[in-house]
């Protein structure tokens, strides 16, 4: 099943061209989580393959202008295009107030509804569940109230090996019961038992989104054994001070993340202007946490079990 | 003198990759007014040859989306930038509240003032004048209140011709009474006469921008005899019922005007994203007025003299 993250930005506070500010879509099993949503996001996506329609979930890591500023044209572009399918905006306090001031001023008559929930940036909540996904807000440390994002697969149900219901000739009931994780007591008084019958369920797969934040050994808690990890990475080492002064992380402070919470990749962004690539910043990080790449506009990133 | 029209979005409501939202940037003699601030405005400044930092004077016609979604970030990028030239902004009257709202939500110090003026939706004002320049609005007829906007070099003084300031040895005094329209009386009892002496000078040059408006006489009156008029044209005539509706102009209603107003030349643009070139309008648009071209993003448009 498909588990995805298509970055559409990860520049800094000034956008440049070839470098958007920050968004990305995650696609897990064909739903789809926008993580922020920063001005031209709505044309990021038309360049991409995404299908824009069918993002049912933004989330808003925090009010700063490269991570929200495009959500009202997307959500105007949605009214256009005629959508009627409801739509969960996640976010600080305020976004709600400004989405309906742009909304009154414009005079819209929006053809789909939008029901918006507050995220906590005191600990860790869940935004969202369903059979497929969980979607957590965890806070981070950043200038203004600032949250990072976790999504997760839920939990299999362990799979009953094939050779095992063809030798005993397990019946739907039986079968049900040992995905179920009871062992089966047959008519002709043997037993069946789960630990034998079944196959562990391969582990549930997660992502965190962790911009922007300063270094805070808490996101490490908070991201614990995720199998990918994005991390804010502004600056360099050099600039530690300026990433302090501004609630920004270093490359090496996202590699020291990633390696504390025992991540499987880590994938560093929000890279600043005045960066024209990020090796620099790639190799810095891979000095604390060697799985390490550079997130780029257009990168798609699979998901994969920690190995 | 340099007067120019950088086309940095024409499309509609929609934006497209190539066919951003509106936006332009007006150069009369040095001087940078940005005329509606779509989504993604500063990009295509970025994009540009534009010193967008020299822009001091914002124009937003309405609150439609697509005319003003990009001014939060311009201004965020402009503080970024260390700005603290003052900038005037002219617009609607609950412009001054959205751009507060948002600097409130992103704790913004900013570091240059920001002049608000309300434009008037019911006639033509002057919102600006200095020596070079006339910067008027004028209603235009919108789903909403909507202004356009009009650009106007000031008449400069008429020139002595050189072969007058040799024969007669005219001193400055007398050079300075001959641009002002005087004849001069000279010591010896001859006159010079500002009519044979003095060159006419150049008419002012002017240009107008009308966007968003159904096809309404008021503005072919207002825009009377400008040197280059921008009007949309989001529809051909075959639409001539959605224009109606929705409050926008076909190619043939553009042409109209421009003929009635007796414009030197006419840019059609606000095209919508169902026509993927402006062929088909143009030549509509010709059948009422010949010289017309169409807007695409990137063009530059010398504001010329009419013939």
């Amino acid at each position: 099943m498909r588990f995805e993250v298509h970055i559409l930005g990860c520049g800094a506070a000034l956008p440049l061209p070839g470098r958007n500010p920050t968004a990305q879509v995650v696609n897990v099993h064909e739903k789809q989580f926008l993580l922020d949503c920063g001005e031209g996001t709505q044309i990021a996506l038309r360049h991409s393959r995404i299908r824009m329609m069918r993002i049912d979930h933004i989330c808003i890591s925090h009010l700063h202008g490269d991570h929200y500023f495009g959500l009202f044209g997307l959500l105007s572009t949605f009214n256009l295009l005629g959508r009627t399918r409801a739509l969960k905006v996640y976010g600080p306090p305020a976004l709600e107030g400004l989405v309906k001031a742009h909304e009154a001023a414009n005079e819209t008559v929006r053809g789909y509804p939008i029901d918006f929930k507050v995220t906590n940036t005191d600990a860790p909540e869940v935004l969202f569940e369903d059979g497929t996904v969980t979607l957590e807000s965890f806070p981070v440390k950043h200038r203004i109230p600032t949250t990072g994002f976790l999504l997760r697969e839920q939990p299999k149900e362990p799979g009953v090996k094939r050779e095992w219901v063809r030798k005993h000739a397990l019946e739907l009931t039986e079968i049900l019961a040992l995905k179920r994780g009871e062992d089966v007591v047959r008519s002709d008084g043997t037993t069946v038992a789960f630990a034998d019958a079944c196959h562990a369920p391969p582990a549930p797969r997660s992502y965190a989104f962790a911009a922007d934040t300063r270094y805070w050994e808490k996101v490490a808690e908070a991201v614990d054994g995720v199998d990918l990890l994005y991390h804010e990475a502004t600056f360099g080492h050099q600039m530690k001070e300026r990433a302090t002064k501004t609630f920004h992380s270093t490359a090496a402070q996202a590699g020291r993340i990633a390696a504390k919470a025992g991540v499987g990749q880590l994938v560093i962004g929000h890279i600043s202007a005045r960066y024209e690539g990020a090796e620099e910043l790639v190799e810095e990080a891979r000095t604390k946490f060697a799985n390490t790449i550079a997130a780029h506009d257009g990168l798609v990133i699979t998901v994969n079990h920690k190995c």
